[in-house]
């Protein structure tokens, strides 16, 4: 989308924009229904004036081939299109329209969207800084590699043997005991989710989980017909479990330590709780760890640690700690299950990079991950300490917080209900990304998921006060 | 599952095997309806007669925590397994059976868990053997490649810039016009089949394929319920499609260039028959042309080039050229699909590796894809003339076969429909693996699929001699 109209040409601006456009409805590449961008958008990226924009549209609203939709923006029409290319092409709107999978939230795909944008400052970015990621040391590993002919060619099912058994050994200091054909390697925690969804569960299938959630931010178990349960963790926790469960599969899905985006830790005592909720009613948990490698202060071991009888499938993942672009993390579970879903992988992607591997088995091996990691936990202390001061200035008589204890998040909750789409637009605006809370829970509009892992000093500064401005505006209206 | 009793210890080998069983599905590892491995097997695993296990196991039958079926094996019983751990454990073999994803057939998943072995003579096997791939200059590449930090975080949905810019360079010479946002990077073909699966298709869609057909031996589209009809390419394609079309959404895969698994290539006019008679009825195609690097003689452009209206997918990969171990393929088609397909992708798995990505736009920009590419055909064209001269000695009166024209394959052809899964366990007995017929089509038992690619030339000698004597003694049967 980098074209241009070129100002040599004898051709008008506005000709050459309308020319582009009737090629791109032609050739199928807005296909019917398609949104334009802004004018503004449009204006910037063609280098012209936002009048010669409006008047091309204009010409092809005229000829039928775009629409406005009041309130709404400019589309390519249905007619038009149809009668441009003369009924050859798919309808791919009604091919997208009725598939199985739903698409990511709006508000997901504009942080999505925006994530990519470098004028933006980003408040609720769930990733390591590029600063905090060891870039340089990555590429010095990359010299230190060798393989095997046999390592770049197709994976066993279950992931490279030698990763696995390092895994093991890794997650034994957690107080795991797993061998390796217990692990699967998976790329990052997601795909373990979406192969537990399709390898374990049956629609209709319930996942019990909490009412402010990570997993209602992203879709694997309800697109494909999964029904999510919220539900609180209470002395009433055991019954209703056996209730809600009746005759369907059920699985309860928890971020036990250093949960996303609460940042909260369970106790040692919390933990046992639902183990046992669980057992009660042979539910399988899913205990996403993704984080812990970020705890500032050691706490108790994870619920893995205490499971005797192969109920607990455990994820954890290099993507929070040593860079999400090797897309590497792990499944531990009983070995049926790893087995069947390794199967599931090999049909859904046979296996993750390879490279990937060697060089995530070389960092747990080498020890440069155990020192990594210390070194980042004090960066994101740091952050978290200077972010903490920041609020506790600018911010104490409008919300409230926990001292973080680790991770990437301050789960910042405003006393005011403010925390809707159009203050998550009005901020976007302001080249201010944050997370809200509602795409976490959708009844709330008091949160939102302050990242101190992402943006510079700086921008946490500026955004953070940007932030406050336009909480204050919010409240005087 | 290393582990072998102790002959050192006071306990007799029978009763640690014993314990060692009992522990294994007390820790749920091997869960309620496991089917253990066969007496042979576990006998040369724990390095014990035969008879010792025999013993072992029947012990095990008598407490109830085994049961044989008759015929079938020996199996985790559900009783037994419930009294030893009081019914706390998930019934995972439930979970199993109930879920939505099929397992991959069983001659499949032998073959995944054949190829793992160093022992066995792999003449089916869909790979370059470990000596064609260029293991060394990946190595090397490894030392040139340097990252801006940004490039190992999360990749933007639809993968590294640099590298989609790259691929449509590398496109425009097989005749395809492409710009980057109509290009999505994913993990090999296999997963571009499963986004459009699940991201374009809704349950009970047709899916159009050739009679014989890769897909019949993976599952992207029938584990979320499409309907696979089979088709034959004549003069009736157009009205087949419009009468089998009605009201669900279709697509039409296909292979036009060295199909998998018969190695054939369509003419020119072919892929415009199809092209037309799709387009008659509105059908999208899926092309899948991974292995179009490999042609021994330039042929005509693929359908993609000739698709003036967004109506084909296209599908690239270079698991079948540079190493399947990278993972990374390529889809192009309208920019609102792709925009789709990547949002999904995005749900999936977060994107592909960021180092993989990085190496294969190093490979396609500094050249050393295209010359690695001219020497691989020439290896391959030898590997196909080798394995031609031992066919045209042994095979030539009881089987017939196509000169092959690039790529792995030969379909191989016996006189009598020999293959079936019992012929296949008898060659898998004398450590030969070989790609049956049946797995593309059900229906069929005259074919082999037979890969030059993969196996050493003493390999190739010895396995054509071995699967000559079997064919030899099942006709004389």
């Amino acid at each position: 989308m980098n074209w241009q109209p070129n100002r040599q040409r004898d051709t008008s601006l506005q000709q050459q924009i309308v020319q582009w456009i009737t090629a791109l409805v032609e050739r199928g590449d807005w296909v019917a229904g398609t949104k334009l961008p802004t004018q503004r958008q449009l204006a910037m990226q063609f280098g012209v004036n936002r009048s010669t924009v409006q008047q091309a549209l204009e010409e092809l609203k005229a000829i039928g081939l775009l629409e406005s939709k009041v309130g709404s923006g400019v589309y390519v029409t249905h007619n038009s299109w149809h009668a441009l290319i003369q009924q050859t092409q798919p309808n791919w709107q009604t091919y997208i329209e009725t598939s199985i999978h739903k698409p990511n939230y709006h508000t997901i795909q504009l942080i999505n969207e925006y994530e990519q944008r470098e004028d933006v400052i980003r408040l609720g970015t769930g990733e390591l800084a590029p600063s905090l990621l060891p870039t340089e040391a990555i590429e010095a590993s990359l010299r230190e590699l060798s393989f095997q002919p046999k390592a770049l060619g197709y994976s066993s099912p279950q992931g490279n043997d030698h990763l696995r058994a390092a895994i093991c050994d890794y997650v034994r200091k957690r107080g795991i005991v797993a061998e390796p054909q217990q692990v699967c390697i998976v790329s990052g925690a997601l795909q373990a989710l979406q192969l537990i969804a399709v390898g374990l569960l049956e629609q209709g299938s319930i996942v019990f989980q909490e009412p402010t959630s990570y997993l209602n931010s992203v879709h694997p178990f309800q697109s494909v017909g999964m029904q999510m349960v919220s539900i609180h963790r209470d002395e009433q926790l055991a019954q209703t479990l056996s209730q809600r469960k009746r005759k369907k599969q059920a699985v309860f899905y928890a971020i036990p330590t250093l949960h996303n985006p609460t940042g909260q830790v369970w106790t040692s005592l919390e933990k046992k709780q639902l183990y046992e909720a669980c057992q009660a009613s042979r539910i399988p948990i899913i205990e996403d760890d993704v984080y812990h490698e970020l705890l500032f202060e050691a706490t108790s071991p994870p619920i893995k640690a205490m499971d005797s009888s192969g109920q607990v499938l455990y994820i954890g993942s290099v993507s929070k700690t040593l860079s999400p672009g090797l897309r590497i993390g792990w499944l531990i579970g009983p070995t049926t299950v790893i087995e069947r879903l390794a199967d599931i992988k090999m049909q859904t992607d046979y296996g993750s990079s390879a490279i990937s591997q060697e060089i995530v088995l070389h960092w747990l091996q080498s020890g440069k991950y155990e020192s990594h990691l210390a070194s980042l936990r004090q960066h994101l202390q740091d952050r978290a300490h200077f972010t903490e001061q920041i609020l506790q200035g600018k911010f104490k008589d409008i919300a409230t917080w926990s001292k973080p204890k680790g991770g990437f998040y301050i789960w910042l909750k405003f006393h005011e209900p403010l925390i809707d789409k159009e203050f998550f637009m009005k901020l976007l605006q302001q080249q201010v990304l944050i997370n809200p809370g509602y795409i976490y829970d959708p009844q709330d509009h008091h949160h939102i998921r302050l990242s101190y892992a992402y943006a510079t000093y700086d921008e946490l500064q500026e955004g953070l006060q940007i932030l406050h401005k336009c909480v204050v505006e919010a409240l005087l209206q």
